[in-house]
């Protein structure tokens, strides 16, 4: 499989912290999903406490809006919340509902600590930076499981129980609209850093910050896990 | 005609500034796009300008999402955002086309002083207090929009060039929108003052917002015909 | 000893979450420190951690200037970033300059989650609701040190080697800045939500989220005693 | 007289803009003070809102704080936000007190619409950009107010009732400060952009946030000499 393009910043920030991304990406977790091995209440503990995630998340798309500087920049981030909130949690409302789990009960979850440093270190990104400050620390979670799924996809067991979740991320809708993120994440990092970007005295901080999101993106995987 | 429901919390703060809020709804510039006197050079002059207004207004409503504390709150300002952006928009964008002005002129228009003073203000008044403090300054657009819009519906002569105009905010879409603006907005008011809102502390200071922003619409149309 | 007193607001928070409060103010690493059972690693571990925290403290007291509403409060604010940045401050680079690590070194600590999860969450109630909603999530670190240094102080071995840190939160320079500021609390929220508070709306919100900054209190402890 | 130093970055900034600095720093309110022309009526009515202005100044000085990345760049700020409060406020306080204007109706006044502009466009600036977006439109008025202070009291009559005013700006104080802001930016824009900032993508806009603040400061005197 090759790597899926979401653009050439989150390319060079993702190669900027390869033991991090791996630690992420080819998580116990994920791994569980894809051979079906994950313990039916680890995933059930992430998805509720993903769903709160995405409540959070969509807050911070949402400070995106507020940050952008170009027409491109604010549409995109409008239309990912919109995203968000009318299409990616319904994978989470739909399973729990079979659950009876209904959405009030998910709104009002609980957060961990391992979930609740994530998104508010993403606002806070947002609210001391600029604009792509905030997209590099939102660049993980979006792009991340953009490939996560599609990996899982090509090489999950037939019958693993998690296939919807897989589906969800794997599938054209949600590879879509990370492909236009993708896009004016590196339209958005040309405008401000040049095309050079990589020496720009900012790069170092950015990376710093991605990486810092993934190694929170770790710590909710381990927080699922810890649910069993 | 009978005054349109936006809510109850509305319709206190609208009696709390009779003034203002005649000055505003009754103003010349509205008056003028009822008779069709109005000058094409006022009403193009404003138009520009409220593109403009509506790209940080838009940025307003997404600090909405941030500050919203329940799912419906968060929900109403997302889909405001998205029929800002979207569909309100597009009238600005259709009418300044026939005049051979694109959206990337629009978007690059130097803002007047009226109008930056006006979205700044309701940027600002978000993030100073909670989300009562910040629908309180969003109020007097939306609703003051639907009410002028309702009322020249049913009185404009036939042949006004601004009948668009009219039809956009007079409109089932903008006049559904505002209704449910109306309902989110009653209920989290009473979510934190309780239901005799009108003798919570902070009424006041809600209404001095309302009120403020209510003046700045005043300047708003005062700045359109100054555009002649 | 009597409980000292930051004022009525405070004090009903408090008694809102006994357990958790427990938890925090009687907490292993809080006995060590006046026993002097605490290991120096543990110590120095937080303490350098605590000055990150403090850095972002810092920062949350600036958002209280940005969203006090009369000049009393903005002045306690201010007065408070600048008792953190130059005086209790201080207390850190002193201890760490003994031991080597200078005032860069420390600025540039990697934040554990835990000290970060803390920092970010009460910058994000700032921005999410309004003054009092971000000082219901300041005061547990401000007036549970205020506690535990008077109590320490009262009940401390003479030859624990943490008297300096005792001494810098039991000592009057620290007390009469919380004394203001508990002050400053109380009518801060008698003038949003009246002499009844309790009976607010909002009461139950702003003990939620009293309590979930305490729960952040005892992870950072937590956090200092795995640093043995 | 030569021009004070502030930094290299403000001294780009201005030359970006001559016209409308020139219109700011050699405004007829500015020669009124040093000829002692100005009518009392507008001084009084300019050092009212000019009270309020410095009101939201401080907060905008204190969003420096949560946006600053260096220890630096918060100290600068912190010391900047007393400095504010504590100094510059007090001429106001000191000069409406001798007119039997006390502090609470200063806080208290409402703002026109040219000083509401200005602040809520600076607060803005910073909420939508990062810390040098912010001090590109806090600029304009530290810096030309140190430039005008230094001129005037070169130039001034001996009798001109506005000693007082000319002496806060042109005094040690006021210009060390300022002295010690200029370095911070620099440095924050160097950190930032590097040390060819004129060539970032960046610069273009950085100097139309400044070039409109500069403007605002324009409409800020204006507004002064219509309180005649």
């Amino acid at each position: 499989m090759s790597t899926p393009g979401y653009g050439q910043v989150f390319a060079a920030l993702r190669d900027g912290c390869p033991e991090q991304w791996q630690a992420y990406t080819r998580h116990a977790f994920v791994e569980g999903l894809g051979d079906g091995s994950l313990p039916r209440a680890s995933f059930m503990h992430y998805l509720i406490q993903d769903y709160v995630f995405l409540v959070h998340f969509s807050r911070a798309w949402s400070l995106g809006v507020i940050k952008a500087e170009t027409r491109e920049e604010m549409q995109v981030c409008a239309a990912t919340v919109n995203a968000l909130i009318n299409h990616e949690m319904a994978l989470h409302v739909r399973t729990c509902a079979g659950l009876g789990i209904d959405e009030a009960a998910l709104f009002a979850t609980k957060e961990e600590v391992a979930n609740l440093a994530y998104t508010r270190y993403v606002m806070d990104a947002g609210l001391q930076g600029d604009f792509i400050d905030l997209i590099a620390v939102l660049a993980p979670c979006c792009f991340g499981y953009g490939e996560i799924g599609l990996r899982l996809a090509g090489v999950a067991v037939a019958d693993t129980p998690y296939a919807d979740w897989i589906v969800t991320y794997a599938g054209d809708e949600y590879q879509d609209v990370m492909a236009s993120v993708g896009e004016m994440f590196d339209a958005a990092v040309f405008r401000r850093l040049g095309p050079e970007f990589r020496t720009s005295p900012r790069w170092q901080r950015l990376q710093g910050r991605f990486t810092t999101a993934t190694e929170l993106e770790v710590g909710f995987w381990d927080m699922g896990l810890d649910g069993r």
